[in-house]
């Protein structure tokens, strides 16, 4: 190995290329800084290949499937589909290595320096990089550590490459399992439940949870109703106890109630939350502040309680969110740069891409009354919805809470066709401190999904037009104690 | 014909029970109003029957059919498709009395008297109502016309059943035709020039229009390049000369540029436009105000000319659009019943469902600019949103136009995929009075079609980060003369 001599002196350095790592450096390198970015894998990290976008892949797929039934109603003739996972594997492959190439593209048109190595943090402002066959010596006046989170499995569990799997390594899978048993509750566990199934897979879902999925209440029963519907079997209130897999299938082994349940499948996932990326890249001198699993704490800007050092993404406290990422990616690069850029998690939007889509920002209804607000919350269902027909999704429903005595929109929660892409009108509305004048007002457009968000919130007040007067879902709920 | 002796007494009388009617109807019955509803065809009006809902099933089936492709490259096998027309057609008629049924079933609900009878408005707030079998005379405190609009075809065509079509009845088609001409430029045109192209057509749209399709210029131009992509032959600045419809073919004589041409297809579809339908409903004695076409004009309230007496939808002045007729509706009952309502159309979305839908709201870059805006524009091509790679719908842009002077936005704009669920976050920005950094603050779910947004925005910073530095979209514009 060749060791540099001279210490080289950047701006900015960046310890991680996925989505926080990449989008600050091209922020830092538009705002005129000069920008070194260290990734010892691809660029686009773990969720361009392994995680956000190959599970967006597999639950768009999933979709075409389960619209077969559909697709003969509107009398598109094609006989019985045949699922061919190598294509679909390999359709990944290149819309994966293409979307890498975008990021390689972009960091070479903004002039950062990517360096394909392992990074570790020194003391005196500096960090070593070793490449493989070089080991080189950079001092930095900022630097952001966007390493990451790997999944954390029980240690009862034994990952392997073909039949025990993480949420990092199950959309590499090379054929669709007989029966594919999932532990866990999270938005990870939930999206593989539904793309598997309608990828063919028969599909147990045990949840580590006491109870739920975590979303608000009717949000959590109408999932349960289409999880129902679509023949994925849910066991709740496990505890995990031990796993075996052997040749051709996987015994897993909970506590449920206190009696032992044993729940066999072909193949297993086990989504059970992650653990940050923090050791082996010498941060242990400094003595970051982190929470007990070890993520890092960083303020508004994204900044660690080291000053100079930001953190961002999965290695930071918080959901483990790209969308999380991208933000603090951004506002630390803006705050290293010597902007005024700060960020507050209230109003993240979360999604989950479930064959019937969930998509919600803002309080619960059950958060906002232990909040302590008297709460008036309205509800349209998807089923109502002309659109909605139109489409073949009649799942779902839309449901807002408002803070009773000011009127202003506290949370607002979808699961149905459309959440994602509308989410956004409800962060806007979130964000600009909406009451809930500012989205009765707006012209919704006919026919739509769209349609559903307005009839939620006239629900409050008995005015939803596609609601029979007995049943408007308007509910008043004060705070608790 | 049995002619009643008592003349009735009704708070609200509506004549016409399309969106604009029948929303009015159950929102003026949701205040408390005793509401008579009169409908000579079916509720729901033509766009439940003939408009909207059938043609927004086309568009779906047409999306299914151009996927075809995708499908394949996502590894789901099934051979060439055949599309059976005379199964769509069993849906739609399935769909649309689904929804006419709940319509029914709403009224009822709402305690709505509805009579399927013809309404002729007479002196001293009366209305005579036949329904065949007999004539009642009613006594209305208020009224709302909603009678709608039919299609306006130029003299030198006659509509047939089998080959000259009409915005109203071209969904009915039995057969998708060997080749459709399609005549003019609106939404409606558009429309059924890419569902009809997806589902096997050749076809050819003829311009009316002296230029474009009147959207902002840049979704134009991607407009222009994805029919061209898909192979439907666009002819611009034609005027209609006349039309020959023969056994098996029609042919259309234009002038383009001073000279003569010819357009031969199997079928066609004039859409020109809509006039008012006000005839024949006695409305001649209140010499209500109209435009020069014969729309209704009317206020905030949506109240004519003629105080007591309201008009909502097609029948009004301003676009043909259902979602005009449902705000209309509801704020014209709202006032009927004494509450302050008002609506402004300033920021209605209008909603296009081609191939690659369309939604815009607010002014485009030229209209800015011609009302005397110093604007900045933003623009980003879907080619660079990771989750349009995803859904194989790489096709088209954002354009945001905001105030230089102000920052506050002015106008918002997007071809495809998504556009139609994202435009509400447009709206509601725009009627909250949104600067760029409301847009620029809340987090933007990823990989999601809404990062689009976002990142139009920041490329009137050159800070977009999925656009080289050398490509950032920002133009500015000073206000002309």
């Amino acid at each position: 190995m060749v060791v540099g001599e001279v210490i080289q002196e950047r701006e900015l350095i960046i310890v991680g290329g996925g989505p926080g790592g990449y989008n600050a450096a091209i922020r830092a390198a538009q705002l005129g800084l000069e920008v070194t970015l260290v990734e010892k894998g691809e660029l686009g990290g773990v969720c361009l290949s392994k995680g956000c976008i190959p599970s967006k892949l597999f639950a768009h797929t999933a979709e075409k499937l389960s619209d077969w039934k559909h697709m003969q109603q509107l009398g598109i003739e094609a006989g019985e589909p045949n699922f061919n996972m190598a294509q679909h594997q390999k359709y990944m492959d290149q819309t994966v290595t293409g979307l890498q190439k975008g990021v390689q593209a972009l960091c070479k048109a903004n002039k950062i320096e990517v360096i394909n190595g392992s990074a570790s943090f020194m003391t005196g402002n500096r960090i070593g990089i070793e490449t493989g066959d070089t080991f080189e010596m950079y001092k930095y006046e900022k630097a952001i550590v966007a390493t990451g989170a790997k999944p954390f499995v029980p240690e009862s569990v034994e990952l392997s490459t073909d039949r025990v799997y993480s949420a990092q390594d199950i959309y590499a899978i090379e054929d669709v399992p007989e029966h594919l048993v999932i532990y866990g509750s999270d938005y990870i566990a939930l999206e593989a439940a539904t793309s598997f199934n309608a990828l063919g897979a028969k599909v147990t879902l045990v949840l580590d949870a006491e109870s739920d999925f975590g979303f608000d209440t009717e949000i959590n029963k109408e999932l349960n109703r289409v999880l129902k519907k679509s023949k994925v079997k849910v066991i709740k209130e496990c505890s995990l106890e031990s796993v075996e897999a052997e040749k051709n299938n996987v015994t897993l082994h909970v506590l449920k109630d206190g009696e032992k349940l044993t729940v066999e499948g072909s193949h297993l996932l086990v989504s059970t939350g992650f653990r940050p990326n923090t050791k082996d890249i010498g941060l242990e001198p400094f003595k970051l502040e982190t929470d007990e699993e070890g993520f890092l704490v960083v303020n508004e800007n994204s900044e660690t309680s080291t000053k100079g050092i930001y953190a961002v993404g999965d290695v930071t406290i918080g959901q483990s969110l790209a969308v999380k990422a991208i933000k603090q990616g951004k506002v630390a690069a803006e705050h290293c740069a010597g902007q005024i850029s700060e960020l507050n998690l209230r109003y993240i939007p979360t999604v989950v891409h479930t064959s019937t889509p969930i998509a919600y920002a803002g309080l619960s209804e059950d958060e906002a009354v232990a909040e302590g607000f008297e709460v008036t919350t309205g509800q349209f269902s998807m089923s109502g919805n002309g659109f909605a027909g139109i489409k073949g999704k009649k799942e779902g429903l839309v449901k807002i809470v408002k803070d009773s005595k000011t009127d202003l929109l506290l949370g607002v929660h979808m699961i149905g066709q459309g959440a994602v892409e509308m989410i956004s009108s409800g962060v806007t509305a979130l964000e600009m401190a909406a009451r809930d004048e500012d989205i009765l007002y707006p012209f919704y457009p006919h026919p739509s999904f769209n349609e559903g968000w307005l009839e939620a919130l006239e629900s409050m007040t008995g005015t939803a037009i596609h609601i029979p007067p007995n049943k408007q879902q308007k509910k008043d709920a004060q705070p608790v104690g």
